[in-house]
């Protein structure tokens, strides 16, 4: 492959969309080899499904491969379903066993089933398949050579020569025993450098981190990006070396964990890709709203209770924006540094309490400077110092609970052993809202003869 | 280093503590020595910048300057304040330059020069501190081998033995000629499979991705992600090759975009780290809570348009947070996966239309359902049909102008250049607040006659 600069891919791009477009399937194809897999992948998700399945065939199946490893979750799936299944068999077969695991997990049952059938080297593919989709052991990939402590340095070298592996995994080397338990590691870099006499049990490093098959795949990726890894081994319980996870997976775990949070404090429960279909998107946000609906209501309780009260000093409704907004926001803020915090590790549980007396006396400080702005906002607008009075310490007192339930919540969720981000954006604001009308309506209504 | 388990690390942690409270600094020190680096920066964490330096002096300098480039950057740079300038010249020394840049530009200006002249070996960092930053020149750390299109695989291998880098980067091997112009690349596992008499320039890819020294980090990052790249090389504008990124780097900064984007619609305009002091968490939080206050103002000038009607038919007010609430919270979910899917580069510019008229319809559908459920509870609760139905109306007309909103703002932010995370929740939520009261108390108004 020749140096490609972005003006020429771009060209080429356009080129492929037009052969495309002409049913020209020969010429797409050979366009597209000219791309690298990822941006192969991009073309491939702006045209059509049927179109997509007419190209597969006129390519070669390992560039074939390479590019639905690099298509999208949901985008792969669909292509899938609209091979014929020998196509998609000597696919997968040219697939990495992780990746082919994957599409055949996002596939339905039964064109699954017909696909491995059809597989020439399906074992490990079932092996992977069979470790939940979230775990370590659904993430990794087989080594494709392992070493012994026996052999020497030249003898590994000698070993690697042979077996030429094509992929990156071979940076790191897992070494293992006579009974395939995982005793230790050397880098390719140790190899080059080290005499080639040497035995690899005496220049291997012992301390070796490892994962369990089970463990979940977003501890193994934390793991993988605190050591700054380039492969985490995977084993069972008795310390079998199994497979290996490699960085490259990492990344990805990382933005998918990074988007599910944004998406869970936007009140958007189930992280989708953008260009979702409008029904899916419905059917993801709808229940949400719902839920919002009847958390609404707390605030819709207080205010029916304050009625008389509102038809009397018919002003006070002007500045419900302001009560319950501003506070809202505190709220938000305070939570979302909590949020974060906690799914980062930044946040240990011992140092809690300093972290809710800092967020209180943050609460306090914005209290009063709000409090007071709102305060002159009431005196200035409505020319009214008691109206002033109320709003002002209204604004203050739900400000300093905002910053208490911004702060409680999440780790009240977080101790539940449920994703914090998930429910404390709804929660705070029910409480900051309904709090906010209370505590403002309340104090108007014991000084209604000063209001009216 | 022997193989830890994590039971132990938690003992080896409480002794380091124990000693640290003893003053005992060379029991600490020693037991610090146990741990992996990433596990010593924990510890470090935990102990006051004063007590951890007097614990460095009795380190070895190699661990202390693996510790502190564990450290998150502002830790860094307390510690590095109450270090005297000899020690932390040394340390520097032993830092990885671009390591040590970073640190250097997080202090003030007259401790970092002191700290410069103090160096044996600065001239790198000073050219690495005089990229900006937030740059890949910021980002690069210099390549300890480099090969010539003329040497053979064995001379690259026999060079690599000499040298005998320590550094993990020599998994990618960049080739220059004698201009020093990056003209390909060879990866380690090349070296090791190739047969040594091979020149390296037939076997070196040609097709290098680099990335010019001015270009923006997070740029730098996604090239290094979307290609699975374990290094990125660095060129100026003649193609000289000046330095590598490492795919360690990558992660981090994923991670920090991640997290401004998360604290920016959470209303925290600055990231900051969690632990941040209470005066700090003030200053960055106050102005956006000043902003609310002022846009809060829109809403409530609208609900002040309408305080004879609310005088009238104080009920009305009940359903603020039902009819402002709901809406406002279509209006986050839109804005959630329009602003992700602008920061992941999911959303293109062209196919905008289609993802507007989709989030229309789920605004249609979701306002359908809203409404009729909204326009129930009124019914039920109060026992007026026609406040059902304006209630009813107005949460189905809001939630699809709060589809529409939560598309067409954050999209017009990115269009003006500015992070659509940073102005895009407060926007959305005062369009929808506002326009939710002017439908739901316009409608009211006019059918008064009704609702009295």
């Amino acid at each position: 492959m020749q140096k490609i600069d972005p003006q020429e891919i771009e060209i080429i791009i356009q080129d492929i969309k037009q052969a495309v477009n002409d049913a020209d399937w020969v010429t797409a194809s050979e366009l597209l080899n000219l791309l690298r897999p990822q941006d192969q992948a991009d073309v491939f998700e702006e045209i059509t499904p049927e179109d997509q399945s007419k190209l597969i065939p006129s390519m070669d199946i390992e560039n074939a491969a390479d590019l639905i490893e690099e298509l999208g979750d949901e985008a792969a799936a669909r292509l899938a379903n609209e091979l014929n299944v020998d196509q998609l068999a000597e696919i997968l077969d040219y697939m990495e066993p992780d990746e082919a695991a994957d599409l055949l997990g996002d596939m339905s049952d039964e064109a699954a089933d017909q696909a491995l059938s059809e597989m020439e080297e399906s074992d490990e593919v079932r092996l992977l398949l069979e470790y939940g989709d979230e775990s370590a052991g659904g993430l990794m990939t087989s080594a494709e050579v392992l070493l012994q402590e026996n052999m020497t340095v030249q003898d590994a070298i000698d070993h690697l020569r042979q077996t030429t592996p094509d992929s990156e995994t071979i940076y790191y080397l897992f070494v293992t025993n006579k009974s395939q338990k995982l005793t230790g590691i050397v880098s390719l870099r140790q190899l080059v450098i080290e005499s080639p006499s040497k035995r690899i049990g005496d220049i291997m490093t012992r301390d070796v981190i490892s994962v369990n098959v089970h463990t979940d795949q977003e501890e193994a990726a934390r793991l993988l990006a605190r050591y700054d890894l380039l492969a985490l081994p995977v084993v069972d319980d008795e310390n079998h070396f199994l497979g290996v996870i490699t960085h490259d997976d990492v990344l990805e775990i990382v933005e998918e964990e990074a988007t599910e949070d944004i998406y869970r404090l936007g009140g958007v429960p189930q992280a989708q890709p953008s260009d979702q279909r409008a029904w899916f998107a419905i059917r993801s946000r709808l229940p949400w709203l719902v839920l919002n609906l009847i958390t609404a209501m707390a605030s819709a309780t207080v205010l029916a209770l304050f009625e008389g009260t509102i038809a009397q000093v018919a002003v006070l409704a002007a500045f419900f924006p302001i009560v319950a907004g501003v506070s809202g926001s505190a709220g938000t803020q305070t939570l979302t540094v909590i949020v974060r915090g906690l799914a980062l590790g930044e946040l240990k549980t011992k140092s809690n309490i300093k972290i809710l007396l800092r967020e209180m006396s943050v609460g306090l400080m914005n209290g009063i400077v709000i409090g007071i702005m709102v305060a002159i906002i009431a005196l200035v607008w409505k020319e009214q110092a008691m109206l002033g009075l109320v709003v002002g310490t209204a604004s203050f007192l739900t400000l300093i609970c905002a910053a208490i339930a911004g702060f409680l919540v999440p780790v009240g969720i977080q101790k539940m052993n449920i994703d914090p981000a998930l429910g404390s954006p709804i929660l705070v604001t029910t409480i900051t809202d309904s709090l906010g009308y209370l505590i403002y309506l309340g104090l108007a209504s014991i000084l209604i003869a000063q209001l009216i």
